[in-house]
């Protein structure tokens, strides 16, 4: 079998005791406690990943997976500081025992400790301790941090970002956008909410892109999920970007994008506007589209063969399936080593 | 010439009196005075319609247009239910007067007085005023009042919005969903927050269709911008639908889409899910695409052309260029007689 590597892949199943946890801090208010991960067994976590996760990738054919907190249940909207730092910690604690029991096939991204109204460097600790102690190779950021109330986060684009992308460079780990909870009564979490901010991160980055590449030439960041309609209604934004004075096809390349699209078309639209340089293969499982299709009888997200079927040449084929993410989280790809405070040496 | 009907055109070059009362609103506050539509002559609107709007009909080959206020101005967010009724009425009033200078070309469709917290029941007046006495034929309705911020406005599906449904479908207009401007720093306003509520109003209208037309089966809905990346990526919205027992290709022929998309494998998308019949043409004039495409030196909103090369029949093109939009805006163009209580006699 080839290597496939699915850049994109949440913890869906988890353990029944992280959500027990998680309803208690309901409960529990501001100053509950942190959860103990030590009570966690191996066997707890191993069986939730035999639920989905494992037999999914078997089935699909993905060799390995950078494998993440689940997005919705993030909820960074919830609780004070506090609460959210608890509630990352004991997820990033699960994603780090659950890799190290599949060290071949699961690698860490971690969420961060993003809090309504708290800045970026209060997230910093967090994102150095994954990756410079445990080995995480990239992380989640969540675009819309209070879910669409007030405090509105500012946009990817802000200066206000720019401590987490100087950290980021720093460390050579990737960010991947990608929303979560949303308490807007007309945005439904992953039917509209996912979608309309994977759109707004696409612009807004490609919009400042000149400006953010300039600070920041080896910030590596991912656009999930093909980026809304940013690159499928491309006229519409094209018209924008010429008429700003920006060149909307040259930037779809200063980043890398997702392939966690579920049909044809869609991905060849990808190929065609962003080139086989700048995509990564997912089929985020076990997500959204964990579903068999009745027109097919194939799961919505069993997508390799989509691209198989592109009619791309074996050299472009692999970039997408394996070398662009062997690039993009070259942490745990490359030879390089990596000081423990974060300054890569080659 | 053919008949060619586009049913989404804004009034984007107002008189310069307009701009004035708006900018004034913020300086007299809650209190302020309504604007005086007979200050404005008939000159002066006959110009503004000269400056872009005439012309670009002229250019494209479009004989008819629906024509509205401004989506971006419309700013329901901005201040008291009073000065939000102000600003309608001066919208409204100068649509009527365009659209009275120029009868065969024009065919006004009104703003509505939506506030943050005014439930849709204080609307109706505004609505019944001008379909009932000026004959507005339709109406934009903004699904996010308040602009992104609180009070968030119910999903367009919630029954919240029964008493606006159960008015449009006894006059027999059709509502327009369409976003105007956002308090979202991270929402580029027609970059990203059109296209986000675009596809919102799609997936929640689609989602609750089942419920929606059976209260209201002649009520007539119509999505914009193709509905964001709703119809695009519809493997992926066929997957939820699918899980939640939903049809998703059934459902999306109960309302009407515009076609104000700018590239023809988005309309060759349209047409092979959501079929002919439910199509309307529109080309947006004058806005977002007013920009001439370096690649083609055409503008991008020229695209009639793109629809007569997508390959159907005569009479396909025909509903989309001309039926479906005068079965739709019946009250322009059917012989029926209306009584001005609103109740339709044949």
């Amino acid at each position: 079998m080839h290597m496939v590597i699915d850049v994109h892949c949440h913890f869906t199943s988890p353990p029944a005791a992280m959500d027990t946890y998680r309803a208690g801090q309901i409960a529990r208010g501001p100053h509950g406690p942190g959860f103990n991960a030590a009570s966690l067994s191996d066997e707890a976590i191993a069986d939730a990943l035999g639920k989905r996760q494992l037999p999914a990738m078997d089935a699909k054919g993905i060799s390995q997976a950078i494998f993440s907190p689940a997005a919705y249940s993030m909820g960074h909207h919830f609780g004070s500081e506090t609460v959210v730092r608890n509630w990352t910690t004991a997820s990033n604690d699960l994603i780090q025992r659950a890799c190290a029991l599949f060290p071949g096939r699961l690698i860490p991204s971690c969420q961060l400790p993003q809090s309504p109204g708290v800045p970026p460097e209060r997230w910093l600790d967090e994102l150095e301790f994954r990756v410079n102690s445990q080995g995480f190779v990239g992380c989640n950021i969540n675009p819309d941090i209070s879910g669409g109330v007030a405090p509105l986060t500012p946009s990817v684009a802000d200066e206000w970002w720019y401590p987490l992308y100087a950290k980021l460079e720093e460390l050579q780990v990737p960010a991947h956008f990608h929303a979560s909870a949303t308490q807007n009564p007309a945005f439904h979490f992953n039917g509209v909410n996912y979608t309309a901010w994977d759109h707004a991160c696409a612009f807004d980055i490609m919009w400042a892109a000149d400006r953010i590449f300039r600070d920041f030439p080896r910030l590596k960041l991912v656009i999930t999920h093909g980026g809304g309609a940013f690159l499928l209604q491309y006229n519409r934004m094209r018209a924008l970007f010429d008429k700003a004075g920006k060149d909307y096809d040259s930037v779809l390349r200063r980043v890398h994008w997702d392939m966690a699209v579920y049909e044809q078309e869609t991905m060849q639209t990808m190929v065609k506007l962003v080139g086989v340089d700048s995509l990564v293969y997912s089929c985020e499982m076990c997500g959204t589209a964990d579903v068999v299709d009745k027109r097919t009888g194939r799961k919505f997200d069993d997508t390799l063969p989509l691209v198989r079927a592109l009619g791309l040449t074996a050299a472009e084929e692999s970039k997408i399936l394996v070398d662009n993410a062997k690039a993009l989280f070259s942490r745990a790809f490359s030879s390089e080593s990596f000081r423990t405070d974060g300054v890569t040496v080659a």
